[in-house]
C-alpha cells in the first residue's frame, strides 16, 4: 500500500487552475456581508463584504494557494480545528475575486449569492453605504443571501 | 438588481471541465467503503465501496452533470433536503472513477483516502474480498478511512 505521507509531499497543489477553484469554492465557498452597527459612523452602520473558504487544519495549504491565486487575503483560524481563507478588502473583493467569478461563473445555486454580493459591492464603490437609504438597500439585499443551503 | 431565476436558468451547469470535477469534489466528495455482515456470502461480509457527493436539492442539477460526466452513478435523495450522487459499482469505480482521479489528482487529503479506496477495489479485482484475510486486510484499510475532516 502507498504511504500516504509520501504521496501528500510530492503532490503540494501548488498554482491552481481556474476550474478547480471554481468547483472547489462552488462546494466550500461563502460570499457574506455583515451588516454591524457602528456609532462613529454617519449612518451609524458598517457594511462589511467577506469572501470565505473554510476548510479543516489539515488542508490548510490549500487555503494557502487559494491566497496565492487571488493575491490578497489572509489565512486564519476559525474555530476549532477549522481554518479560513478570506478576503474583506472592498478594493480586493472588487478587483480581484468578483472579475475572477465574472469570467468563470460558479456553476451551482451559490452563483446567485454571488450576483447579490457584487451588487453590494457595487452599491458601495457609489457610496451607498454611507447614506440611510443606501444601507436599507443593501440590508435588503444581505438578508436574502445565503438562505437555503440546508446547513 | 439582477433577477437571479433569470441568471439561473442562463447558466445550466453543462458538460464540466476536468479541474471543477477535482474541486468540487476536492470540496464535497467523499470515498467510502462500508463492509457488512452478509450471512449468504462465502466470509460472511460484504465490501461495498461507493462514491458520494451531497448537496443540498437545490443543486441537484449539478449531480446529474456529474452522472453525465463520470457516465454511471445515480442522484437519489440522502436525507431530507439533501440529495446525493452515488457509484457503487465496482465496475464503473474501477474503470470510471479511479482513472479520472489518477488522471487528474485531488488536491485535498481527500486523495488519501482516494487512494486507500482505490487500493481496496484492487483488493476486490484480485477477490480478496472473498477471503477471511483479505476482508481483514481490507476492514483494517478501510477503517484509516474519512477520519479527522473534522465533521
Amino acid at each position: 500500500m502507498e504511504n500516504p505521507q509520501r504521496l501528500y509531499v510530492r503532490s503540494r497543489p501548488g498554482r491552481l487552475e481556474a476550474q478547480w477553484v471554481v468547483g472547489f469554492v462552488d462546494g466550500e465557498g461563502c460570499f457574506f456581508v455583515g451588516i454591524n452597527p457602528h456609532p462613529e459612523m454617519t449612518c451609524r452602520f458598517q457594511v462589511l463584504p467577506e469572501f470565505t473558504v473554510v476548510q479543516h487544519q489539515r488542508d490548510i495549504q490549500l487555503l494557502y494557494a487559494l491566497k496565492a491565486f487571488f493575491g490578497c487575503g489572509v489565512v486564519r483560524r476559525n474555530r476549532e480545528d477549522r481554518m479560513a481563507y478570506r478576503v474583506r478588502s472592498v478594493d480586493h473583493l472588487s478587483q480581484r475575486v468578483v472579475p475572477f467569478f465574472d469570467e468563470h461563473p460558479l456553476k451551482s445555486k451559490k452563483r446567485i449569492d454571488f450576483f447579490k454580493f457584487r451588487r453590494i459591492l457595487q452599491l458601495m464603490m457609489q457610496g451607498e453605504h454611507l447614506k440611510a437609504e443606501g444601507i436599507e438597500r443593501i440590508r435588503e439585499i444581505a438578508s436574502s443571501m445565503n438562505t437555503g443551503r440546508g446547513r
